[in-house]
């Protein structure tokens, strides 16, 4: 599969997964504000992988200071960083990332410029290069909850595009494939933006990993007449309590299983947890444009000047979660992430 | 608003519900085939309506017919009938508009064919009439329900674009608005076929109804947040134990307004019950064509091979079922229709 990014000759090359699965095209980022305006329009998307873009994206800002004194040197990376910060609200990764960039900004900024850069090259690479070690890990933990011959219903992408590898949900579904259990993936299309027809769809068909695509709204029926035997979904951030945002659609997805007695399943890195807020109340929800309602694949769909909503992500209340699988392994309600 | 069918001359013009909200183009029927064809091809859907046009598919059927010996012409009628039955398999309205009309011709089929075109003529005008008639009542009986201030959602079109007038759902929406009380409407844009996104859009903007449009996996989120204050759909059939049939999502949002305490209602016409049937185990559910959710408005947006499920429908159990709007009133769980 060609990897969504590859760090090249001080240039972060991302595939735009907007034109998928129709082109593979790289885009090109040589500087921070490319990053940023690539995250925010989706030309990558997936909380662990705008963590990594935005590791990137400051390893690219920085690179680009020339000589400056010590406070300036601060003040350019307080720009950078909020420039970086503003892309996208939710995903706890990117904020995650972004602190582990600060702090070793931090420990370095007085080496000097170079020792600076290298250090946060360095960084940028191990967050990277760490995302794939937990994926298989996640991969690891979560496949033991599947047996052979299940269909497993999944939302949106979480698969090698939304991370440095393999994947978190579609991550568990790989291993679970690879360990020779015949698993039939429900892939379900996720409107607005279709990452679920587009990205999902095209990796399972690389890998020769049964799909099969259903809209959105087909789901809940699915349960009803017992042709899905579990959902696995990703998360873009996870409360202390479970509360999960992840993109829209999961929580009715939660919801459609527990009435169906079938198990619901979050996969993601424990870096997508926040400590730091008790409960899914907390998490900011991100109201993108409504363009993204209005149309598909840049085609009007409805009256040109209809209201419209347009959350991209909701929240699963933690009671509606069977388990939280982890790099440090399974979590079950009540939720208590040590 | 242009109506969604016009018996002109001889002929059957029926506005292509395809092509809206974009154009305003009507397509004629000179012949019970093409009646057939248009009601396979969706330029007309929605349970009522589909029941009128076969009523004026048999009358195009029988006024092609010449001079015919008794038992001919009782073959000829057979064929025609049988035509415009096997068009969609699950609405009732359907089957109750051709029984209705075959019940006519039994009885005039031996009074001369110029008698016979014209009292099946008669009676095809009577059907629309009477669901015109019908809609005005289920708006009386149900507008009761809703107060003033409230977010309703509906999903799919139930409009007068799926009826002779006025429409079922929409028909309630209507009433309650034309009553003065200040109703917000949350359309679902309905995929694959995008009936709310296209259709409802258009039918409540030229009503001046607030309409706000989201993707059908947005539903669950808003009930979740308190911003729906009910929900109501149509139906295609409705079983004796008050089990539903209707547009593939409407199960889901079923569900998610049960587990937000928010009253689910259906409004149809009396004719849509099956009292042949016990429950909804006996409905049968069309399974449409996969390009319907391999593309958008003509567009590719997944893999051209991906395998797909698209039934058109899905069963709603009487237990989730709030109330039963019809033309003789409000029935409730548990339903008896007497």
């Amino acid at each position: 599969m060609p990897p969504a990014f590859v760090w090249d000759d001080n240039c972060l090359k991302l595939l735009d997964q907007r034109k998928l699965p129709g082109k593979e095209v790289y885009i090109c980022c040589r500087n921070y504000v490319q990053v940023a305006e690539a995250v925010e329009k989706m030309i990558v998307r997936g909380a662990p992988i705008i963590g990594i873009a935005a590791a990137y994206g400051i390893v690219l800002g920085v690179l680009a200071i020339g000589r400056e004194k010590p406070e300036e040197l601060k003040a350019r990376f307080d720009k950078i960083y909020q420039r970086l910060a503003r892309t996208r609200p939710t995903a706890r990764n990117l904020f995650w990332a972004l602190e582990r960039m600060k702090s070793v900004f931090n420990q370095n900024c007085g080496l000097g410029l170079n020792k600076l850069k290298k250090a946060l090259l360095k960084e940028a690479r191990e967050i990277a290069r760490e995302d794939a070690r937990v994926n298989r890990l996640i991969g690891q933990y979560g496949q033991r909850l599947f047996r052979n011959g299940w269909a497993v219903l999944t939302h949106c992408n979480t698969g090698a595009l939304a991370t440095a590898a393999y994947g978190t949900a579609l991550g568990v579904i790989r291993t679970a494939a690879a360990r020779g259990k015949k698993i039939c993936v429900y892939a379900t299309e996720t409107r607005p933006v279709l990452q679920g027809a587009r990205l999902t769809v095209w990796e399972l068909a690389r890998d020769k990993i049964p799909v099969v695509l259903i809209t959105d709204n087909m789901a809940g029926w699915l349960m009803r007449r017992g042709e899905v035997q579990a959902v696995i979904v990703g998360a873009d951030r996870i409360a202390r309590n479970g509360d999960t945002a992840n993109k829209i659609g999961t929580y009715s997805l939660a919801v459609l299983a527990r009435e169906n007695r079938i198990p619901f399943y979050v996969a993601a890195p424990f870096s997508t947890i926040d400590l730091s807020i008790k409960s899914g109340d907390e998490i900011p929800i991100e109201e993108r444009s409504s363009q993204e309602v209005r149309e598909i694949a840049g085609r009007l769909i409805t009256l040109p000047d209809v209201p419209v909503r347009n959350p991209g992500f909701d929240i699963t209340p933690s009671e509606y979660i069977s388990a939280i699988i982890t790099e440090k392994g399974l979590f079950r309600y009540p939720y208590e992430f040590v």
